[in-house]
C-alpha cells in the first residue's frame, strides 16, 4: 500500500508510491548527452558576444576578461521601465508588468557543467546572487524576488550556456503567501519556527540527511514531491537570503556544489531546477519564516492528476534516495 | 510592457507577456503525428485483451461487445483495499494510500482521437464519469475525487489507447482547499458565488467566450495560466459534478466535443490534460462553490520560475486565443 505524506511547509500531500517504488539507480538519466563545444559563435553569453546582451549590471573580472556577468534579460517577462499601476474593476485585477528580470551568466565556458565549477567559482556566484537580490529589493516596485536556475531542456532552459535568473515581481505569488501563512500558523501553535524545528527533527532522525556542514543541512524532505527533490536549509534562523554572512556564503557554495555533484555523478547529469525561497529583504527579521534552497530534478512528469489536484505521485522513497545520495563520491 | 493578471478563483498571478505574445496560429503543434493502428495486440485496453486488466467495475455493451469499460488501475497509486489510518507524530503527518483509482477506457478503437468521438459516445463517457464519481464518494475512505484525462505523451500519458482516470484520495488536496477558501471569502464579501459572477461578467464582455449552449459556457479565463487554457462552466449553480442532470450531460458532451475538436483542428491535435474540479458530493448544496471543467493544452513548459513561484508566464493573449477558437470550424 502506498503512503500519503503531508509536507508541512508547502501543505501539499504527496503519494509516496512505496509498492511500485523504483530503486534509486533506476532514475539515472538514460539519454546520451551530446558533446557541447567550449565556445559557440552565435551564443549571446559566450565571450566576444557581449554586445548581443543588454548593458551589464554587474561583472566579475579577471586578467583574461570576465569570470561572470549579470545582464537584463533581453526577452524579459517583466519590464525594467514604467510605473507600477494597479487596476481593480469588477472581477478584473491587474498590475503592470514592471520590476526586474536579470540573467546571471555563471562562466565564460559554454560547456561548463554547474556541478563541475570550482568551489571558488560557486562562491562568486552565491555572492552575485546576494548582490542582485538586495539590489532588486531596492526597487520600490518589487514585492517578491525569485532566484532560480533551469538546467537542461527538460527543466525548461532555452539557452545551453550556464546561467541562472532573477525575477523581481510587482506582486507576491500566492504560493509564497501560502507558505508564509502555514509557517505563521505553526508559530502560533508552537512558538517555534517550522523550518528550525524541521531541521532539528531531520538531524535527530538522520535517515533523510544527504550532507551537513557548519551552516547548512542538505536533506530529502519527508514528503518530497518528486524523486530526489532536495532542500538545503541554513541552520541559523533568518527569513531572508539577503542576510547571508560571508562564512555562510562559503558553506552554501559548498552545499550547492556537493548536491549538484552528487546528482551529476549519481544520476548521470539529470535536468533540474533550483530556486531560492526567501522572504522579502525588509521582513528579514520575521520569527516564523526561514529561507531555503529547493532543488528539483526533472525526473518525472506532472500529468492531469498533478495539475488537477496539486498532489504529486512520487515513485521513490525519500529515505532510500537520501541513502543513495549520501554514498555518491566524486 | 507585460500585464500581470490575478485569477480570482485560483488566486494565481499570471504574467501575460503581451509584448512577446505569439499569434494563435504559432501554437500549432509542429511535431508530425505518427500513424496509430486501430488495434494493438499488446495493448491491455484493446478488445480481446480484457483479461490483462483487473476485473471490470462498469461496462457499456453493444451488439459487437463493449463500447466503454471501467477497470481498476493495474498500477494504482491508491489501493482499493485496506483501512484509512492516520499518523500524527512530531512533524510526521501521513495517511495510508487507500481509496479508488479507476481507468475509463473510452472506446474499443486504439487509434480513436477523443475529439473525433461521436456526440453519443461522448455523452456515454460523461454518464460514466457521473456514475463512477458517485460510486467513488460512496466509499467512506474517500475525501476527494478527481476525474482527469492525459492526452498525448507531453501530457504525461503512458498508454496510447484513449482513456481517462478517476482518483479518489483519502485527503483533500491543498489546491482544492485553497479554491474553496477563496470562493468562501468572495461569498462573504459579496453574497454571490464567484463562478456565477464570473460567468455573468464573461457573457457581458464576450471577448473571451469560445462557445455557449443552453447549459454551459466555454471561455478562456481572463488570467489563463497558459496558451489556450480553457474553462467550461455549468450555468446552473451547483457545487458538485455529481448533481449533473440528463439534459446537462448532453450539453456537457457537446461542449467537450466542441472544444476538443477546436483544439484538434485549430492547433493540429495538441497534447492536453483536462480535469473536472468539483466539491465532494455530500457538500453539493454549498452556495459558494461551483464545479467546472478545466482544459490545459500542454503547449508551454513550466520551468524554475513557475516551480519556484507558482506564477505562470503566458505568451498568448486570452482574448486573441478565444477569438481564434471561436472561428475554428470543423
Amino acid at each position: 500500500m502506498s503512503e500519503l505524506r503531508l509536507n508541512l511547509i508547502t501543505r501539499e500531500w504527496v503519494i509516496i508510491a512505496t509498492e511500485r517504488a523504483k530503486r534509486p539507480e533506476d532514475f539515472k538519466t538514460a539519454a546520451a548527452r551530446k558533446d557541447i563545444p567550449r565556445y559557440v559563435e552565435t551564443c549571446p553569453f559566450c565571450p566576444g558576444n557581449e554586445a548581443k546582451t543588454p548593458g551589464e549590471t554587474f561583472r566579475i573580472s579577471d586578467a583574461n576578461g570576465w569570470k561572470a556577468r549579470v545582464v537584463p534579460n533581453k526577452f524579459s517577462a517583466i519590464s525594467n521601465s514604467g510605473n507600477k499601476e494597479r487596476r481593480v474593476d469588477g472581477l478584473i485585477r491587474s498590475v503592470t508588468g514592471v520590476g526586474v528580470h536579470e540573467v546571471i551568466i555563471e562562466t565564460p565556458l559554454h560547456n561548463m557543467n554547474p556541478a563541475l565549477l570550482s568551489l571558488e567559482e560557486m562562491e562568486e556566484i552565491v555572492k552575485i546572487y546576494k548582490n542582485r537580490f538586495l539590489e532588486a529589493y531596492s526597487d520600490s516596485r518589487v514585492e517578491h524576488v525569485i532566484i532560480f536556475k533551469n538546467h537542461g531542456e527538460g527543466a525548461g532552459t532555452s539557452l545551453e550556456h550556464p546561467h541562472s535568473q532573477l525575477i523581481g515581481t510587482p506582486v507576491m505569488p500566492v504560493q509564497f503567501r501560502d507558505r508564509l501563512e502555514a509557517a505563521a500558523h505553526f508559530f502560533d501553535d508552537t512558538g517555534e519556527c517550522l523550518m528550525c524545528m524541521m531541521a532539528k527533527k531531520e538531524k535527530e532522525e538522520k535517515i533523510r540527511i544527504v550532507a551537513e556542514d557548519e551552516h547548512f543541512l542538505t536533506f530529502i524532505p519527508y514528503a518530497a514531491l518528486s524523486p530526489f527533490h532536495t532542500w538545503i536549509f541554513p541552520k541559523r534562523h533568518s527569513a531572508s537570503f539577503g542576510d547571508i554572512t560571508g562564512a555562510e556564503i562559503k558553506d552554501l557554495a559548498f552545499s550547492l556544489k556537493n548536491i549538484l555533484s552528487k546528482l551529476y555523478h549519481g544520476l548521470s547529469n539529470p535536468d533540474y531546477n533550483f530556486v531560492i525561497r526567501s522572504n522579502k529583504q525588509k521582513d528579514c527579521n520575521l520569527e516564523y519564516f526561514h529561507w531555503y534552497v529547493s532543488i528539483i530534478p526533472r525526473i518525472s512528469k506532472a500529468a492531469g492528476f498533478e495539475l488537477g489536484s496539486g498532489m504529486y505521485i512520487n515513485t521513490s522513497l525519500p529515505e532510500e534516495s537520501a541513502e543513495f545520495l549520501r554514498k555518491v563520491r566524486f
